[in-house]
């Protein structure tokens, strides 16, 4: 039985919304991971224009290897 | 005059978006109370499948009862 | 070469979603400075009517006068 | 012997101080509850008009069923 | 499809070791309530005699009525 | 509809109260600021003698432009 | 010209204010060392009685021995 | 002279306590790292059955590649 | 009536549990001062070989000279 | 006597050291300013090349207008 | 469009400066990545002997394998 | 074996560098007590004049009695 998890940290990017960014990086990790779950410990962004907004944010992800 | 309210820290829980999420906590208790205000303290959630992310979102709900 | 960035901190607010509420502070914040980032950092609100609910998003936005 | 107790989280709020507004928190929590403990996590506020300040002051009340 | 937990936070007491402090908080809530999870927030304690310590771990505890 | 308030962090001093270096704050920025609500994030201070005490208390100010 | 300050981190206690409390414990500190600055880190407390409350707040107290 | 440490961040799962439960996560990353120091930066866990408690400890591990 | 209290804070050390580093650091202090309370506000540690863990555990006590 | 300070937030740049990106923020805001103490929240930064980090030192500065 | 960034945390490690130690942790990384940003969360060390202090700093570093 | 350590919190200040503000505390501290470790928990500071800034380190000691 596997008793431990790790963690990965990452930022996952979207001009969509914070649910399209958190899928880029719930995405990227699970290419490696089995994701177990997840916690957005931040909501960052910048302005690319002035009707569009990157929204970047950071995912802790507890996963193990696949 | 009503003068102190009290704080309920729920989870909500949605597969669709983060403010579905709220909602869903939100309904909940104000079947039973009257909702002034709330804050999302943190958002977590897990990969359900490839496509499909369920967002956890934790409420600190200020209310009083109805 | 500017070196110096300033902090501008807002609330915005909207009954649509979180990423609306953000869009309406970066948006008033823009009118007089350049935005270079921001940082959600916290998520509150109210219910409005049992249908709608208001988001309250605290940004903090690293910006320098225009 | 009693070895647990819970806490309740309250806004007591009083126009004459922040003594006021815990005196508000603790009444309403020790008519049903016996208060063993309590720490202010946040004092908050608005002004009324130009004279009345309205203290907002959360309490964590460490208690016991009566 | 249950889609709420709420929150319970309680503090566990036990002159024996820190999770028989935490067993004492989770058999307490698990009586009303099913529990699915819980965090110790703080680890607390005062000094019974010169070789007795009490320790008082306090838990949030997410859960849902049985 | 303004949907955007800011915040402005404001030291208020007094020697009398916690709460008369609130309203120090509080009308500071009432001057040129329509006050929504605050909340107070630090209280500090010094002695100026042995009997007297200086209180600064660090707001932070929801408001609006008048 | 002395270029170290101390800290020594104390609970004052009053069962007339928050004030009286903060005054406590500045009063014990300032017989054995010179007082700079302070910050009020908790305010906590306990009913001693239906209308008497027990407010205990923890200083950090910047110091140099007199 | 190694000049760098990185930190891997684990949750240790057990049934027994909490020290098993780290044993858990150092033994998993001594693996490939050479383990210097650890924190327990949360205590988390949930209930198997009414008898026996899973403790989930989040560590944080500052390691070098062996 | 003493009404101020001091916190010393102290890092005991076992290589037995977390509760043998508690006990370690109550002692050293108990020796030259009653202690109240305390808190345990950091579980830290090292591994010394395969099977052996170090604990080494940061309590805040509050406590008053014997 | 002056009985209020306001807080200005500011993100001073150098690629020379923490304390020449402290002395930009500082520079900036003393222009418009009477600067009477500051506290550097955060130390952030980039590579602007192999041999070149640029620090991005966010400063919380107390001040109140010239 | 790369998406996504990664969080490396290391600890730097330099009897010079706070600088080099970043730059230590810098190095390091940028050896298997493209460094986007770092941030320097503590600042910690030891005194190795009257004259010489050694600086540990913890970065958390943003990320792209190269 | 000497299992505990205590923690001594100072302010060293110095007008030339963070690095010499905390060589400043750990002077200090190292005359009466073995120095194991520190860590800068803030930096502040004032501006004494247009060049010269003063810098205000706290820092955490872990020690012993020499």
């Amino acid at each position: 039985m596997a008793s431990v998890f790790e963690y990965k940290e990452v930022v996952g990017i979207s001009i969509e919304s914070v649910e399209a960014a958190i899928q880029e990086g719930l995405t990227e990790v699970s290419a490696d991971y089995q994701v177990a779950w997840f916690e957005a410990v931040s909501i960052r962004g910048r302005m690319v224009d002035e009707k569009t907004t990157e929204y970047q944010v950071t995912l802790k992800i507890g996963c193990r290897p696949k």
